[in-house]
């Protein structure tokens, strides 16, 4: 491409074509800004602009109390002993595989694990063994399975996997395994637990310590109401000095942190929505019954809900065989739901999908989320 | 910490003190926004806002026309074959790093390099070692050196190093080293060559095909007007698909980006910016021009300047034994160039620094540089 006048017109300012909808994206839900972090963007925009009174790397960093928020606030929040801010759930999911690498061991993960899981097993250079979940429609997973596969692959490599993970809830059925039960299987064996909480922290009560995690991660641009790519790592006392362990050359920086991570305005975001999104997590009990109506109510349109019902959290997966049958025919063919749904306004669910989709419920509010019930009703009765 | 309504009220939005300053401060000068990316900052803020129209990965996403930015605007802008947005410079080297670890493998890097590409090579468990710059006052690096350090990684180790890496320009003195001679020596042994455009990419003209470099990564917070965390890496087809590699279990996505980096605002951002970065790297000669006119003024004064002169780049080193002398009498001590600089609205030398600091002239203009030139002039009249 020629870099002249003409092809960097392409570039620029661009506006986003999905403002003002109702938003159901599962992705988005749980990331909207709130007021005050829209404001630090602006005051904060600039590259390394939270680095103006750098004592050596950027979680030390006292003026803006980035210090207080990540030694002080986050411990507290998570309910575990150190924490440190990344730059995502997934690079807080690779820092600590990154730490347990050996060539020839085991990272064990559950069936509904995100792809990111795997893809930092992978590029930790660790085996990966699975936790089979149950079959349609629930996909629960046993924590008695954990000590099943443990022992699977203890028989098979002569040793215990150095890491477990559990996706808390997963990114598919929005279910919430019995993660405490889970760390105790886990630490009859003396395997750490990591439970990824991206779907969770920020989101619902979730305290590491209560659940006997050894790590949690959470995902700042997906559940903490902050400009992306931002997440967070907390580690106990036992491990954090391995996953927070010093460059032998440079005293100061953490070498699985590369020094510094979250190096500018997405940290000012987290920062400024965290009073908010303390105080939305004691609203949670709304937001599961508004899930629970919400699934209800498509349920009566033949539209049914996959994973634990009730449910428990506001990502749901759902199977419509009567808006794929739609689709059959519809102008539009499988791009037909998306189109109707983008002509009300809603915005969320991925074009092309009528079969099985995803969707969420998070802070859209009963009004809201009637619209959408009712457009889902509408565009049935229209193609009847 | 209990998180109770007073100690919340620590977060939330919070003003930048420095804010409406001049500022010389070398992280920041390249990384301020432009007023497009100011606006892309408002419009694209939330978590995940990119992902709208998710194909399966951020650098192929058509709307916002980020694919085209990636894969068509990027290569050409850096003069390589393959390009993905990182979040950051160290995250770029670190995703080449680990591409290449194997135990007792080595790394080679100029003695100039930033702390970062050490903690890359740590992180990958490379291990490390330097081509030594020359002494005080110049620390340039002699491309033959290179040669040198490799013939002595294969007499120590048998074999040569996996990689070796130039800082283009080193951040701390910003001498621009000889890069197409260093890269003819590094083919010479096969040995690809990492430049760390981080102080480059975005600020002066630098083409990786021209000079021979098989990967260049840069920052974009740092020099490409955009907030952060964000960077790039470019890969010569030669090492695009070792880089690159995908994962064998989740086909589009790979495995060094764990599918997805930059996925939210700060790509917007640079996208938004490219325009004007492209724009104002034509106008480098100034640019060259304000550091050596800076340069010259404050040698006057008798704070000398380190590195190469005539100099080459924004980023420059100084020594000031009179503004240490001043200090050890001075109110504030140490603190008191810091505090006369303040209150004069020029920001960006280290509080507590006199003897040595280092600044950038970057896109600061002639006539704020005259202020600031006049401000060192009377601080050290005042003190006399
Ligand atoms: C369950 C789960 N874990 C992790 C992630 C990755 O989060 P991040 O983008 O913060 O790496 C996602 C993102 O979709 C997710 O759904
Ligand atoms: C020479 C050099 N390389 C790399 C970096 C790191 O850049 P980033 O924050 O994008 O990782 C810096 C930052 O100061 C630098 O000065």
């Amino acid at each position: 491409m020629e870099l002249d006048e003409n092809s960097l017109q392409k570039f620029g300012y661009i506006r986003r074509e999905t403002s003002g909808s109702i938003n159901i994206d599962p992705l988005q839900t749980g990331g909207m800004l709130t007021e005050a972090a829209r404001r630090a963007l602006v005051e904060w925009g600039d590259g390394y602009s939270v680095c103006d009174f750098c004592p050596g790397t950027v979680d030390i960093i006292k003026k803006p109390p980035i210090n207080e928020f990540v030694h002080k606030a986050l411990p507290s929040f998570l309910g575990i002993d150190e924490v440190r801010v990344t730059t995502g759930a997934r690079e807080a999911k690779f820092a600590i595989m990154n730490s347990f690498r050996n060539k020839g061991d085991t990272v064990l993960l559950d069936g509904l694990a995100h792809y990111s899981s795997h893809l930092a097993a992978q590029r930790a250079g660790l085996l990966i063994e699975k936790v089979p979940s149950s079959a349609s429609p629930e996909y629960t997973i046993d924590p008695e399975d954990y000590g099943h596969c443990i022992e699977k692959i203890i028989q098979k490599t002569g040793k215990p996997p150095v890491l477990a993970l559990l996706t808390y809830p997963d990114g598919n059925y929005g279910n919430i395994p019995d993660a405490s039960k889970i760390a105790s299987v886990c630490h009859e064996y003396d395997v750490p637990l990591i439970l990824n909480g991206a779907y969770s922290v920020g989101r619902m009560p979730v305290d590491a310590g209560k659940i006997g995690a050894d790590f949690i991660v959470g995902s700042g641009h997906k559940s903490m109401a902050s400009a992306g790519p931002i997440g967070i790592l907390g580690a106990s006392e036992e491990y954090a000095d391995i996953v927070f362990r010093k460059s032998p050359t440079h005293k100061k920086k953490e070498i699985e942190m590369l020094g510094c991570t979250a190096r500018g305005v997405s940290i000012m975001t987290m920062l400024a929505s965290f009073p908010a999104v303390v105080k939305r997590i004691r609203e949670w009990n709304r937001e599961v019954e508004n899930a629970r109506w919400f699934s209800e109510q498509l349920g009566n349109m033949g539209i049914r809900q996959m994973g634990e019902i009730p449910h428990n959290h506001d990502l749901m997966f759902f199977e419509a065989p009567i808006l794929y049958e739609i689709s059959q025919n519809a102008k539009g063919g499988r791009y037909f739901l998306y189109k109707e749904l983008k002509a009300r306004k809603i915005h969320g669910i991925k074009p092309g999908l009528t079969k099985n989709f995803k969707l969420s419920t998070y802070g859209v509010g009963r009004e809201k989320l009637s619209s959408v019930v009712d457009a889902f009703d509408e565009i049935i009765k229209k193609h009847d």
